[in-house]
């Protein structure tokens, strides 16, 4: 007995509690509801940091759009939840955090009572289907932990997960009609035709295997699963809901739709019967993984080898505890609460992606071994390199660095010899444009945080900005700039690629590779070519050296650009924002250029076709909700109006970010949202990844101290914090007065104290540089 | 270099036939060509003993009708080829031997010269597509080598193989425009619908990798693939035939359909385009695995490290010469050609189903480790159980073992806890009835060819025949036999049932399982309940104890049976032929009954829909093309006319195996008719498997010397051998007559010599048994 109660006390809370010493708790500030209405598209359900699971309720299950553009609606449905929705359909384990795009929504589970319905119904008549009705009042959502009462079944359910299994628990009624549905149609961003393959086992009367292959967002997915009961089934059954099966053959010879232990299709639903008791609990572990269905059985029988759902929801808020004290602020209520739901959104992805044994499935669809590193997939790095892979450099450099791993690995078994642009699950979806993993890297490797072989890593970043196949990088290379009239959305793609380009120049200059560095800081000048001096903004400029002639840089579409119109993306040179500000006429002529961004009457036309974002994400011209204007507001800095980016961020944290359902201003994008609010809070934010400044803002907080894994800890304090005590007076840093308008990567990390004074009116003088 | 020389040199084609020691060039007598017409189903292509690659022309690609009824065209495609055809559609790697359903034909290759054509065309055009013609007088089959000229682009195409590895050699015109197609759409038995998934990387100028994922005769297979090529091409491209692909997302940013490394969907061909001079060759490793697309890597590199075509050629042959010298016979022309033949065709599966290190996928989906085995797949075992794994107990012992490890690996993979049925690929198919993995079991049990755990075999025997949901099998252990209202084909199954029931008790009693033993001995005679003695026939019963009513012991369809009639069927007790003649009338009765199966004039409207078989393969009403017959002529061993057990076996050997293209007298079925014919023209067969008896025929060759394992030898020397002289006079056994009907096992594997005396006029003497 004393062998096996060992790894038990080994994992118990208490002791995991002990070794995180959470000083702190702070779960209690995470309200994982916000951003769950309008256009936040995150999800309420139970997951644990950079969790491989992600066990979410599914408010409907709206088909993707076939054509090629997606359907608005299903836009809405990108995390599987939307507040204001009256049913929910089941709980499926895995949800993107944020994106703009989606996929995903493995495995739904739904727990019924009475006659046997397979199909999910509809909102206005969920008793048309298996979905319920639900109260938000009977609704709660905490890190690690779900629940809510199914209206029309009067089941109560609950979620909590490890790394790679979900956990339900189901509090049943009295009932000889007890199912449990597993349906393998529905998922998000769903269509028909999107289900390749699935493939189900039923093991024994308490153990499901199997796993379910798409052709989606990720062209090529397979997702493996393992799931077990806590009590046995009495009978089961399935239904194949493709009109015709292509061919049956010998397999005729059974009544395959009940108590037949093997299926497969395109189409099933599967479910399984029991009598339940008043009050009793059916439970269900449901491992997950990207290799097989022996990786996600053994994944289950490492990660809950029990059945007490308490247990793992206490591990599981530990483990967030754990996350959250890295930073311990003072701060407003609602402040609180922002602070530690972005930090919470902010650690929801990159995900796990490989088996307890370090098995996971590659690029190249080899099931691939992991050395000294946990692999990470779904890397929305359009989003991401701006300021949540910064953040982890600062709060997580152990897990960025495996992320960096995690890319290189892609790299290796990249047929395009590339770098990810935005992967999950084995795949490449090449969502947006650019190569910023290169930033990432460079980030990394600039702030010392590169556990990595750091000369591969160039290799990989100089060969991926080589591509000539990728995206008008033919032409790039080429001609020194992306023709519109060869390759769309051409500005965006110079503006970036010439960004990306200076940041391989920094790695290589660190790394000693002069011909790397010239070649490369050459490109990165690049986004001169694209800046039209006579209207004063980025424009297209065609194969022929000519201006596109139409042209309106309040547009977001047609434009040359994507995801942000000519007028944000005119300001998009973060690795030189004083050469741009020379470029476009001087200190004073950009201060009133931007003022007019944040204070301009923007005429409505232009919101409807404003992408990804509702009108809430966009304050004058200035469109929050969108990532290409992040740095925006810090490039007063470049001024002689520091003082501005102070009022203007402090602006944006109060109007974007706000502790309600409907708090975000705009897709939270995998944690980039999240982490500019984390950032801008504290008073510092990465203008430029790849440098090793922070440029300073206003903080939010009364005080942080952020605790790092080395052991050391930064202070922020901030005097005379008040809401209209936006401007800062005075800086100290450890103690001695400083003037310039950043701190270092190594003053932060080297830990220390920063105070902040600060006052209604701006100090004028202070970080104002000479013309 | 020495280094490099070494493995080189071990592996050259000398060395290893200095090792097998093959005194005979037998390879010389086989004619891959024979069945290729007609009914014959197998292939003309190129493979090695029991090889995982079978690398063969496809004649056509008639799509199979997805009714669920087989449309009788594609029916004669089987194996990919008829010999009546005027063209080639390409080279697929791919192909079952003989069977009578199919699947696979994966990877075709075509080369062709000219404008680029992706369709394969139509016989009648072949110019309208990348096919050509050919001529008969241009085309060599010989083991391991097949070669064709293409007669539309001026190629001459080689093929050779490996285990693993195909290896394509192309001479070619010279030309600017030289093609290699890779057709990933064609395949055998393929319906719109059948890949749900093929995906394919580039990896290089040289190399192509990739896997097929395939819903059809195996529901869930996938095969992976690694090609490469001996000269770079100088350009590429791909075509998807999708006509709306459901998803592309931002993948539009790229052209994929040229020099474009990755694709994926459903419908996929690809090109690779040369330049070539006159008679430059261009050649193609191809590999599979069924792991991974690493694992074919590994077998290409591990098989064929090298470019000589011819190398790989003889090594081939030698391969073959090895196995073909365990039986050297004298024998007429004629027949030496059919006996070497159907040594061949016998030794072409089971096929390998594991990479070089030993992986393979399992019926679980799962990739597991073999163990001190080479795990081996395609079970054709409803055939082959009768004459093929018993012929295997003598000439290939280590591998009978092996494919008993692979069937029990195969049942401890399953979800039904069942032995093999018809298992290929990772799948069961579940094709025709009985659970015949348990004679094959039983006959190496008792035979004392048992290198696998005996026990667990045992049970893994008693669990299947035990399963309560497959075919009847519940009514069976109900009632004592399958009535006809409840599951059709009912005869057919009781009849097989009650044979492989008593190969367990055989093994049980082996094993000292008297409980088991008495179990299944019971059942061994349910074969009793389906007698009708008013009529003299095997007879459908209902559920109620009734006989039906409509019953024609002549028709083949509707009646109770499968492949086979009553009048054939109701002589299937294998086991217990003593007690099923005393069953029938006793033994006069009964021989006068076999003679008229003979002899009757088999009215016209029976042939029609005579399964599975052409007019060919009966001789009277005795239906030799399909297998439950098999043992019929060797019943006359039970009467008092043994003599006539000679005649007719001799007179079947040479109306149904012909050294011609339609020499076979239907299906080879894997190996099961080619292994009657070595049995017969040996001069024994095994009647019941699961026995260590041999009934005694009348050898039809001169000599023949048994090369065992074991390395003693088993003579069988003929004296007065000629076509008239099919009467046994005499034997002598190591030079002791015996007048026994039938010879051990152990007198066979103990090595020795018998002697057969022959003569125009039966001697009736010898082996009549008193009545």
């Amino acid at each position: 007995m004393k062998k096996l109660l060992l790894p038990v006390l080994l994992l118990s809370p208490i002791l995991l509690l002990a070794q995180s010493k959470p000083a702190h708790d702070l779960v209690k500030y995470v309200n994982p509801m916000i951003g769950t209405a309008k256009m936040g598209h995150t999800y309420p359900g139970a997951t644990v940091p950079f969790g491989m699971v992600q066990l979410s309720p599914d408010t409907d299950t709206i088909p993707y759009a076939v054509d090629g553009k997606y359907n608005k609606d299903v836009y809405k449905y990108c995390a599987g939840y939307q507040y204001d929705d009256p049913t929910i359909v089941g709980f499926s384990h895995t949800h993107f955090s944020g994106t703009g795009h989606s996929d995903l929504g493995d495995f739904l589970i739904a727990p019924t009572t009475g006659k046997l319905q397979l199909n999910p119904g509809t909102e206005d008549k969920p008793e048309s289907g298996y979905r319920s009705a639900f109260s938000h009042a009977n609704e709660k959502a905490e890190p690690a932990y779900y629940k809510v009462k199914l209206d029309d079944h009067n089941i109560l359910a609950e979620l909590t997960a490890t790394n790679r299994v979900g956990m339900h628990q189901y509090t049943f009624p009295k009932s000889d009609e007890a199912h449990i549905i597993l349906d393998l149609m529905s998922g998000i961003y769903n269509y028909d035709g999107k289900n390749t393959w699935t493939f189900v086992r039923v093991e024994n009367d308490t153990l499901i295997t199997g796993y379910r292959q798409t052709n989606g967002w990720a062209r090529t997915r397979t997702v493996y699963f393992a799931m077990a009961f806590n009590k046995p089934f009495h009978q089961y059954g399935n239904k194949n809901y493709e009109e015709e099966q292509v061919y049956k053959g010998f397999w005729r010879k059974f009544d395959q739709t009940k108590n037949f232990p093997e299926f497969a299709g395109k189409k099933l639903r599967a479910y399984f019967d029991f009598k339940t008791e008043e009050g009793e609990k059916i439970k269900i572990k449901f491992a997950l993984s990207p290799v097989s269905t022996a990786g996600a059985l053994a994944n289950m029988r490492a990660e809950i080898p029990h059945w007490d759902f308490e247990r793992v929801k206490q591990e599981g808020q530990a483990n967030w505890n754990k996350e959250l004290n890295k930073v311990v602020v003072d701060a407003s209520k609602d402040n609180l609460t922002n602070f530690y739901t972005a930090m919470y959104h902010s650690f929801l992805g990159p995900t796990t992606y490989m088996d307890v044994d370090g098995k996971y499935r590659g690029l190249d669809m080899n099931v691939h071994q992991a050395k000294d590193f946990t692999n990470y997939t779904s890397f929305s790095l359009w989003d991401t390199y701006r300021a949540l892979h910064p953040l982890f450099n600062i709060l997580q450099p152990a897990r960025n660095a495996d992320m960096v791993k995690s890319m290189l690995a892609h790299y290796d078994q990249s047929v395009h010899n590339m770098l990810p642009v935005w992967s999950h699950h084995a795949n490449e979806n090449w969502c947006m444009i650019g190569y910023h993993a290169v930033p990432v890297i460079a980030d990394a490797v600039i702030k010392g945080n590169a556990g990595f072989d750091v000369n591969r890593a160039l290799e990989a970043c100089v060969t991926t900005a080589r591509n000539n196949y990728y995206d008008g990088l033919n032409y790039y290379m080429e001609m020194d700039y992306v023709p519109e009239d060869k390759n769309g959305s051409s500005v965006s793609k110079t503006l970036e690629y010439a960004y990306d380009d200076w940041c391989i120049a920094q790695m290589a200059k660190k790394l000693n590779r002069q011909d790397i560095y010239e070649e490369f800081m050459k490109r990165a000048s690049n986004y001169k070519n694209v800046y039209d001096s006579k209207s004063g903004y980025m424009r297209p400029k065609l194969s022929d050296g000519s201006w596109k002639k139409e042209f309106d840089p309040l547009d977001t579409h047609g434009q040359g650009f994507i995801e942000g119109n000519s007028w944000n993306y005119s300001l998009y040179v973060p690795h030189d924002p004083a050469e741009m500000i020379k470029m476009m006429g001087g200190k004073q002529r950009f201060a009133q250029h931007l003022d007019s961004l944040f204070t301009m009457d923007l005429p409505d036309k232009y919101f409807a076709n404003t992408e990804d974002i509702s009108r809430d994400g966009i304050i004058g011209n200035y469109v929050h909700g969108n990532e290409p204007s992040h740095h925006v507001a810090y490039l007063y800095n470049w001024t002689n109006e520091p003082w501005k980016t102070q009022e203007r961020t402090r602006m944006v944290l109060k109007a974007m970010y706000k502790p309600t359902v409907d708090g975000l201003g705009g897709n939270d994008d995998f944690g980039q949202m999240s982490a500019w609010y984390i950032f801008s809070s504290l008073g510092f934010y990465p203008v430029a990844p790849g440098s090793d400044h922070y440029a300073i803002g206003s903080p939010a907080v009364k005080s942080a101290n952020i605790n790092l894994e080395n052991g050391k800890t930064f202070n922020i304090e901030v005097k005379n914090q008040k809401d209209k005590n936006v401007y800062v007076q005075k800086i100290e840093l450890n103690g001695k007065s400083i003037d310039r308008s950043y701190i270092t990567h190594s003053e932060i990390m080297n830990g220390g104290k920063i105070t902040f004074y600060m006052g209604s009116k701006p100090n004028k003088k202070l970080m104002a540089v000479a013309e």
